[in-house]
């Protein structure tokens, strides 16, 4: 392990830092919702005397909420993500903010877990957790009972998380607000967000024309629909697959050719999953696809392509440019899996882009101020971003993208 | 008044009844999920014993519905608006179906309400409403004390005639549906719908050039959407107002300019109200407009534009064509309404597309039938269309339309 | 016969001038290019002392055309085409314009020959010509030998006219000026003008969603562009055939499905025509064609479709609605055919937008101009129009349109 | 200097084979065209005896194209340009199929030239070049006077080079074919090609939302044209500036809002140059552009944007993420360059899409096997491609593409 080791922090190399600020420069440059929050907080002070622990990836649009939290009073303690963050920023945010971070790129997943639990050893007052994990250690060791008391409220980024909160983990006497809960972010980040950075993912990973490519979307929900309108907007014809007949009917009339998954696969260049359910594409799938096919997967996690199933029926494994993975049948049909059935637009890209980042973290910013100033108004447990939060965000958004 | 007077109708010429053949026979062509109903309905004669009381335009598409009720054992009565009667297709429905039609093309509101009493007398036991005026009835007289007692269910196909109902009507002893509550309408008819016929309506009132033109649609919701989709397929420069923000981003997000009333309207070649509302377009707004702008109105009725204020300002006033009226004020600036605010897609054009028809009299049609056989499953008073029917309409509409 | 005769006109009725009037207005508010250019005219009096005998549809456009070269100086005699004649705006000319009409609406082709003798029996010194029957009296009576030493210049609008003048009249002594031989045209009229009001004389004919329904455009140049483009705003599902692979490839990476014709039909809602030539569709691809589909032309005439052998194959023939023929086979096989094949943007619809006649028609005006002032600089015979004119043109119609 | 030399080869590490073959396979994959052909030419040997000297980027698609020369029994030996060089591909090219590659990432010009002079060295028959390099190594040396001489014939692949050879290099006893004078090229390459590139170039430099932004589009010819379609595919609102009266009618009637480029300009986000001109964007226009503006080229040089005035115009300078260079004034107002002014498709991106060099390499490759067997039917010096060629490589792009 090559990362410097000190009392408040445990990242990968402080002498990156000037790469950092350069990353976190241009990243605020295009956060304006953020930039304006910013200034207010800094005049209202709402995080005074919070420490705020943050479970979140570390990397540049982080960062400049870091800042905005930080302009409002607060101090921070930040974990990341195993294999998503840029040291550079970390180094950033220890040398130039003085922030508690404990994450570096190379982590493993039982050294994530360990720099969540430094985190929570900083004794936040308010966490911003992502995919439930500072929850899950929160509720899992008695150790942190005292902590538990003294925490006055929570944030949780996603869906996945706010599953484990309802459906697995113990209740907490505090609010957490689920940012994913709401039609600001199915629009703008699912639809337009996601639909935009799938065709930017699947261009660089293969450099391949989109235009008058036969590309199957399977799965029509406010993603399906973003990344199909975005498709159509290259140029390429698009066939959208959705089991639902209003969900077809409304790609119908769109202008999208529609039909069953079995009739559709046999003239695809390209697959595209978008559907939030496990094995979408499955055996009996590929066996109708095209020589030469391109797979990948935009929806909830790596799992909705039958990716093992792929792999036993091939003789043969390639990889041919970095996430294009070809495999070869018996019978000399090739398929090529992009980013290994990961999220095409993490992994070949930069993920959503960064104005959509702007609206999501404006959105916890309000929320986690909205904890700060009036914890007790709220019933403890998950719960959507109150409905005042939701369109004082958007407002802003209007405010600064529209004009 | 030249119309025929029998016991049993009331049209002004049945010896119109060969042009509405024709006019019903094209509808048919166009209308296949009510043919596959139909089929099924011959067999199974699930109206059989009932007469089904309608009010709803007395035309052609509506034609082919009555004889899809009739297949299944249904007697009909039926009055249409004042209006919007086809005279050809009264006489038709007359003469070939044997029908008790009362309704005619310049019958006025009084005579309307006096021909709702005739289909109340022939004693329906099931009723199809169109803006709540059967309903009306029935509940503000006495006299249709027994008849209210002997109806088993009714539908209602508008949302003004739902609001009537939930709001302003006593409570009936009976289940009514209320077909407008329905995704299904929402997006085939609202969004697609209206959309392409608007475009329809505004091109044969004015033969005016649609590409190239600013035009501000005013609401976005699933109108609105639709008409600002379709006239930028036509090449417009589309301007979206709403006054919600999530609205507004969308549409932003979508590629439209979007902004503020105020600020939209002195560029605007074309104005269209979508909103729902009544006086989006006011006295103060005029004011801002340019020389020679066209107003028109797609929305829900025409108070939507604020039609007395303009007169008022005008100091002349002139019928170009048909449904042009020009407006001029003392500066000499010119306002062209069209359709004297009203929806400019039913009073420029024929309505929405056969098609669309199609799928929401299904809808009527599968829930006449669910009154039919199971009125005494559904709790009183107005309801939306149980889920299993929205289900079976659009799976049929897939099964006709995508194939 | 019901018109009126006298010395100086021959017209249906003059008192139709109010309803004239009327149009006129409103078409005069949609033409700012030869608004502007009439207020020039009037100034430099470029015709003054010129007779200009015009051969071109007398309607409300055309009148507006009409009122900019009288405001110019020039005396005008005009006669029509047979079918396209509006006898109120015949009435507004001679009643308030004085001009020399010889044309109404139910005038036989005969009768269109002896009119236009009356236009050249007036002594015209300038020539605005359609489909060349104006040249073609001229070249084919030694009667007008003096008549054509006395013209200096004359316009052709049309293709058809231009071919006849290079292939088969004689030569003229004086030089006309071929309007549609500009890219202008091309691209404003020809791709932008008739793409929407195709899409505006099916749906006006047939009351049919367009959305959602398969269309297979039979040819891919300006006019079929057009066509394929709007149809896709409107949300149809657009096949393009194209014989040239280029114009094949062009529309395969804008996003349309390709392919060969036969493979294209039988899964055709809908067949559209736009190849300028005769027998795009003959009988072995009617065999090809669903029940049900509707056919229409939108190319250069009523040829492109082989009607007459559709006609042959049909056991029973009816008409549905004004411009609708369903034609039967034995097997009961039913084809729909709009306006009997004839251009359906002009059978159906109003013709072309228009603003987009504005553009043409100053073309004609400048062309005339530049005639009436400078014939002696020009060669003789049929010629494009001048660079500069049509430079000139295009600048107007962006100061008017643009701003 | 790193680079390997051996007697028949100079390039920077033979151990990258591997990797150079991955490259290699995923390209081909997506080359059926040249993949078609090389199956003809294996069989009728065209290129037999003879040695062609390629100028070319040396990167994966020019291997296949080599590939599919040698299969038609040509001999290679090839120089690349200066930083497009992939050293792996170039090692694959030696160790796999005996190449003569004279090429290496970091050559300089000088190099570059030197490289050239070897190819010319290995004495081809046939030419194949890029930019005119080689032709003027050849006409401007007496020592190549002997191999001008059996030299068959040439083909220049830029506009570039088409014009050092029609306006400053001597005359050469030998026909030239340039491929970048076809409509395959300018629709294929220049409009869809160059359009979607593009947007992939901006999103993967910058990670900002393309949707919802205002983008100035300088230059509406084919490659203008795609660039704003796609951007508009994209949600982008794009505003169309060219000085050409008809190409701003053209965008205008296509839906763009047009105008002045001075109007333009202040409310841009993103400026994009696609002009083919030299300062299109000059010093006057910087002041014109708001706070944060983006800034890049998509045109024939980086000459399009005055680069030098803006740098002198700036206080400051900053590198802020690979290819974005921020600029600040005085003011602190910002501009945000974007690859150095270079075509941000190729600096930023991979280039054009596989499949457009696929259609443009088999251009290049019919046109060397029409020099190969008939070079003396052809008249000397540069001339466009011949007819049939074009039609055959088109028909070929159809038979893969579309099917």
């Amino acid at each position: 392990m090559g990362q410097t080791m000190m009392s408040d922090h445990n990242i990968s190399d402080i002498g990156l830092h000037a790469s950092g600020k350069d990353r976190v420069d241009w990243a605020r440059n295009n956060m304006p919702i953020l930039g304006a929050i910013k200034e207010r907080l800094a005049v209202e002070q709402p995080f005074k005397g919070h420490k705020i622990g943050i479970c979140l990836h570390v990397e540049a649009k982080s960062g400049v909420w870091i800042e905005t939290l930080m302009a409002g009073g607060a101090r921070i303690a930040i974990t990341g993500s195993p294999g998503s963050t840029q040291d550079d920023t970390a180094a950033w945010l220890v040398k130039e903010l003085d922030v508690e971070v404990f994450a570096w790129r190379s982590e493993t997943f039982d050294e994530h877990m360990d720099n969540a639990r430094r985190v929570l050893a900083t004794e936040p007052t308010i966490i911003a957790d992502n995919g439930g994990d500072l929850h899950f250690l929160l509720g899992d060791d008695d150790a942190y009972k005292g902590l538990r008391d003294s925490i006055i409220g929570a944030t949780e980024e996603t869906t996945t998380g706010a599953n484990r909160l309802r459906e697995e983990l113990p209740a907490f006497d505090f609010p957490t607000i689920i940012i994913n809960d709401t039609m600001a972010k199915r629009i703008v980040e699912n639809r337009y967000g996601v639909g935009i950075s799938v065709v930017d993912g699947i261009m660089r990973t293969t450099n391949i024309m989109l235009g008058g490519k036969t590309v199957v979307v399977v799965g029509y929900g406010y993603c399906g629909q973003g990344v199909a309108q975005r498709l159509r907007g290259l140029g390429a014809h698009v066939t959208v697959v959705d089991t639902e007949p209003l969900a077809q009917l409304e790609a119908h009339f769109e202008g999208f050719t529609t039909g069953l998954l079995k009739d559709a696969l046999p003239g695809a260049d390209i697959v595209i999953t978008v559907t939030g359910r496990d094995s979408a594409i499955q055996k009996e799938h590929f066996e109708l696809m095209k020589d030469g096919v391109v797979l990948c997967n935009a929806g909830q996690n790596s799992a909705e392509i039958d990716i093992e199933s792929l792999r036993e029926m091939a003789a043969t494994q390639r990889t041919l440019r970095p996430d294009i993975e070809q495999l070869t049948l018996d019978s000399g049909r090739k398929f090529f899996l992009l980013a290994q059935g990961n999220l095409i637009n993490l992994a070949g890209g930069d993920g959503n882009p960064i104005e959509v980042m702007d609206l999501g973290l404006a959105l916890q910013t309000l929320s986690l101020e909205c904890i700060a100033l009036g914890a007790g108004t709220l019933s403890n447990g998950p719960q959507t971003v109150p409905h005042d939060i939701e369109q004082a965000t958007l407002r802003a958004a209007l405010q600064e993208w529209v004009k």
